[in-house]
């Protein structure tokens, strides 16, 4: 599986970085409720397409397509593309998120999530731990001083976001919660955080398995804003706050 | 002086992106009282070097070593590496800038803004207009739905700066004010704003000298918090907040 689901980002990074292509076309509304554009729909089809020839049991839930009930045990948790924004407005910064597992986040055994422009890719395998290109990964050690934490902020950000972004030494915003959160599992930044007004722009369940086993696998964990660890089913709008971490000891920083 | 100046740009290129060096490697503090990592040290030094060796009257104000008088009309208004943080800490997103002027931001001639990792130049020449890798660039057309601004968050920002990042639906924040500011010419970012409490980090001349002057060309400006265009004299402690704008209506949506 792990060199299946890596082949399977191959492709899709083949496909989305041609450049004739008008990737930010507006294709409407996906079954999340989200709008949907080229590069969106082009990724989840060819990813779709070879679940389909290679493994036709495995279940699909997917952020245009919704669920796709195959008759498997297993689900493919898929993001085809995580930073639509950046993608389609020429800022190299967006990842496939792919995670296979039963029926909730935390019964997932494989994740991958690649970045699509310069081709990395974060792993991990349930018990065997996180790697970027092959070799193992593990978070930082924060300083309290020098805090760096990766925040989702606008105008659906809830009250919690800003009142946490005002802590750290340094605050970034890149676009891709997925590789924001392998970012903090390989120590690139010390958290993550993200929640919204009324929750509707909270993270699915799609946008995190993934990246959630990777973050756990190399040691660290992901909460909502409640600080209980993150698990949620595979439901196509199932939704939660996150705080990333890769040392629990940001959680009382922040606090 | 353009062929010039894209050739010390590829010279500090060459050597910043060396695998091999402790980039992060920390010298002590620099003439304008932040610290200075090696990765900022091996470029200035190099670039003083050649311009020394070519232009031996060009004055030099930089970061690191603060002003040098060579007694010429000209100066080199030189930012070593702009986003160390991200340099030293493998994210690809920082820069180089040059501007040659004679005394303040407005006299500017020449300005080039050379993002280290991919390549891409950003260069302008005052009343010739502004250019990413040759080709002219302008800024986007704003919507207020849509309103995208880099913006710098963190403990230091002023109450001003947390306001204005409630208002965009987006908000970014990649760690490189120059590049910020070019990507906001080149119509990627509606706008970017850096404002600090008491102003201690608010944005240096030699941070935003070539930026500066490559937005204005694109038929953008750039603001102090009290509305006024930015203009700063050469001298390395010179400070101003900046809000960087494709489009002027941003102003009036920000308020």
């Amino acid at each position: 599986m792990k060199e299946f689901l890596h082949e399977v980002a191959d492709s899709v990074q083949n496909a989305v970085t041609r450049r004739d292509m008008n990737w930010g076309e507006d294709l409407g509304l996906g079954a999340d409720g989200t709008t949907t554009s080229l590069i969106d729909k082009v990724a989840e089809d060819l990813v779709v397409e070879i679940f389909q020839e290679e493994y036709p049991d495995i279940n699909i839930l997917s952020e245009e397509l919704g669920y796709m009930d195959n008759g498997g045990e297993n689900t493919l948790v898929l993001d085809p593309i995580d930073g639509t924004y950046n993608a389609t407005h020429g800022f190299p910064f967006f990842s496939l998120s792919m995670a296979i597992g039963n029926q909730t986040m935390s019964d997932c055994h494989y994740g991958l999530v690649r970045h699509l422009t310069s081709g990395v890719s974060y792993w991990a395998e349930k018990g065997k731990g996180a790697f970027k290109d092959g070799i193992p990964i593990k978070p930082s050690q924060p300083k309290r001083d020098k805090l760096v934490l990766a925040a989702y902020l606008g105008q659906e950000t809830s009250d919690r976001g800003f009142q946490i972004a005002h802590i750290p030494r340094r605050v970034r915003a890149y676009g891709s919660a997925a590789l924001e959160i392998c970012m903090v599992a390989e120590g690139m930044l010390d958290g993550f955080h993200l929640s919204s007004k009324k929750g509707y722009r909270d993270l699915r369940v799609v946008d995190i398995a993934a990246a959630t086993l990777i973050l756990r696998e190399a040691g660290g964990e992901v909460y909502d804003d409640d600080g209980n660890p993150v698990d949620l089913p595979f439901k196509v709008n199932a939704r939660s706050q996150v705080l990333a971490v890769g040392d629990k000891v940001v959680l009382e920083w922040i606090k």
